[in-house]
């Protein structure tokens, strides 16, 4: 076993000499740059053909509620991204072509190629939901179904599936775990958390994509970090699918963001949640990238009263728009308190006064109706903040993004040293 | 060089023994026909969907003209196609896991990893076709840079470039000739044409999904007759992606068929194309498939006239539906005799002559005006055989198709063996 790893790492490093690397990662971050480009100037060229499709939604958090922006963007950012992987294919392998008495590197070649399908899957699902409005089921489903390749290119290249334990837990339990088969259930549910986390935080302008910049910046920082580590291959791979993905996402981000000219769609957030997937499971770092996630993880948490219809769930959980402001402010969804079982009600009484969440009673029409904010991180940000503009909340919101991205390098770096 | 071949040949035989050659396939025959009992369920219960999202065509050969069907369906085949490969990869390659000791077949696990990916783009650039109505430019270059992963595994797997020369030509030119990088310039010439021959080939009902099912059928019997020839590996990857690519489409054109439920779109000839050119190449006997394409590459041919606007083109081109017969004719499009150069009007003369296209002067308020029927093999085969009722004509062209497969299997073996 041990054997068959080395040979496959050795394997992998002649495929990719730190020198090699150093040169591939520059042309990559060249395509990148000009496939971003591209993104950018493509959005606004393609804009009528969107409109025209039907493709476009109504801007509800601003004065003109009428006039359509173009939606499913992320069609463009993917389509782009795949184009300047397989160019950077022909690059990253191109010595081998040139030099084919060395043995091809067709372990690192089918990492390559499972990451692009499986992000192309669900580039392709995305879309289809944007286009016909799939059920849940199929949104729960299908994204495992992608993923299996995806394991089985793990599986192939003699991925460990062993957990190093916290060094509390050592004298009981041993310095390391195999759990089998248990980490492949973890990574298959790994693809579809990170393609519906990043689906759930977004309603206003700029934060899908924004969001996505910082945490792929995030993870590339640390992949640059981790180059010289004894996993340096996989943070090359990992950056060698992040420098494109972060560049066309940033130009999405520049039509994205307030006032939005382009929405991304779903087919943005599955394309972004399955390119963090990918990165996170060939790239070994997976607990790592969850933890860039903390504030689509917290919002997860939050929303679950709601998604599981312990309290009444809204259509749509986006920010109210209070026109006399101009400003958004946290939207609310009505309470029938018979209906509610007693210990969520209760529940609910102890969070308000933790300030988690606002429980009001109605007045004037309303009086004797409840009310409780919708549960996701956007409102609990204005309940906090007090109403505001909406491109000033995408701010803030993006600046936890980042504080949330530093305190998970605290976490990684000086406390893990602590208890592993 | 020739050493190098040998050991990834070996590689590849040891992956797939004939005794598990014959069990995995018997494997996929079963997962595929479950595939294709999906697909026909799949249809009538996302109709609804489909409808409602817009993605509908009006059958214009028909006395109702205004009730909707269903277009792009060929996104369901598209789909369940990739699930029953998906889970295919993990029966093919089980033997593998299950026994790590030997070393794992990365390159025939690469030709289908790029297989799924280059047929998934197409999918995805199908469905945006239809959703969006892409340009002319998008449809030519996207198919191009979609087929530039399989070009790089056939380059990886040291695919030949090597040409066998006819025996008139041996004396001059010797037994073979490498054609070097002009062979790839015509693989990747050969995914572009596969994609746009179908999808020119179509127009009324069941004949894109016939057409496809029948040239699946044939290439799928070649490939059983080569199963105990040398290249029996090559044979084996090509019915493994053929057998659920026919018994979905087999499933699509259940309802695709006079009168049609369903509408294929260019979802569905976009993958079969990709399909066909991806077992053509990887197979290695791309020249066989596109014996078995005789009818779309006359059809092309004929149609060039038109394509290249020598000849007026109107926006449709699909036969002409008479209400008082409840037939169909060939439809027409209006010749200004002025703006015609005069070598293209002598030459449709001759073809007129020849009975391959029909040239006829108006009569009452059309007198002065000249007349041509619009050249696909469609129109033509309704030329010959007067109007004809529309499923008739599928039937007329679908044997059409299976005589040609016929013709092709005597080129390919009789014939074949006289001139090589």
């Amino acid at each position: 076993m041990v054997m068959a790893v080395s040979a496959i790492m050795s394997q992998l490093a002649a495929s990719v000499t730190p020198n090699g690397m150093a040169v591939s990662l520059a042309i990559n971050a060249v395509i990148s740059v000009v496939g971003g480009v591209m993104v950018a100037r493509t959005i606004p060229a393609v804009t009528f053909m969107f409109l025209k499709a039907g493709l476009s939604g109504r801007d509800l958090c601003k004065p003109d509620k009428e006039s359509k922006v173009p939606e499913s963007m992320g069609l463009v950012t993917g389509c782009v991204f795949l184009i300047v992987m397989f160019l950077f294919l022909g690059v990253a392998f191109g010595q081998h072509f040139l030099n084919p008495t060395k043995l091809f590197p067709h372990a690192a070649f089918s990492e390559y190629l499972t990451s692009l399908l499986c992000i192309c899957c669900m580039l392709l699902l995305g879309f289809a939901d944007d286009v016909l409005n799939l059920k849940w089921r199929y949104k729960l489903v299908l994204p495992t179904v992608a993923s299996l390749p995806l394991l089985m290119v793990y599986y192939v290249n003699l991925g460990s599936t062993t957990v190093v334990m916290p060094k509390l837990l050592r004298p009981w339990i041993g310095l390391t775990l195999n759990i089998g088969p248990l980490y492949y259930i973890y990574m298959a549910m790994l693809a579809v958390f990170c393609t519906n986390t990043i689906n759930i935080y977004a309603g206003i302008n700029g934060l899908e994509s924004g969001q996505t910049v910082v945490a792929g910046a995030s993870v590339a920082l640390f992949n640059i970090i981790e180059l010289s580590s004894s996993q340096a291959f996989s943070h090359y791979f990992s950056l060698c699918l992040l420098l494109p993905f972060i560049a066309t996402s940033l130009a999405l981000y520049y039509h994205n963001r307030y006032p939005a000219r382009a929405f991304v769609g779903d087919t943005f957030t599955y394309f972004s949640g399955m390119t963090f997937a990918v990165v996170a499971i060939i790239g070994h770092f997976s607990k790592t990238v969850l933890l860039f996630f903390m504030p689509q993880i917290f919002n997860f948490l939050y929303s679950i009263p709601q998604l599981f219809r312990l309290v009444p769930c809204p259509r749509h959980r986006l920010p109210r728009y209070n026109e006399k402001l101009d400003k958004v402010e946290a939207s609310e969804a009505e309470i029938n308190e018979s209906e509610m079982r007693w210990w969520v009600l209760a529940a609910l009484k102890v969070l308000h006064r933790l300030k988690l969440v606002h429980l009001r009673r109605g007045t004037g029409p309303d009086s004797g109706k409840l009310f409780i904010n919708n549960l996701t991180l956007i409102n609990l940000t204005l309940l906090w903040s007090g109403p505001c503009h909406e491109g000033t909340l995408t701010n803030t919101l993006l600046i936890l993004q980042i504080l949330s991205s530093a305190l998970a390098f605290v976490i990684r770096y000086p406390l893990a040293d602590l208890f592993f």
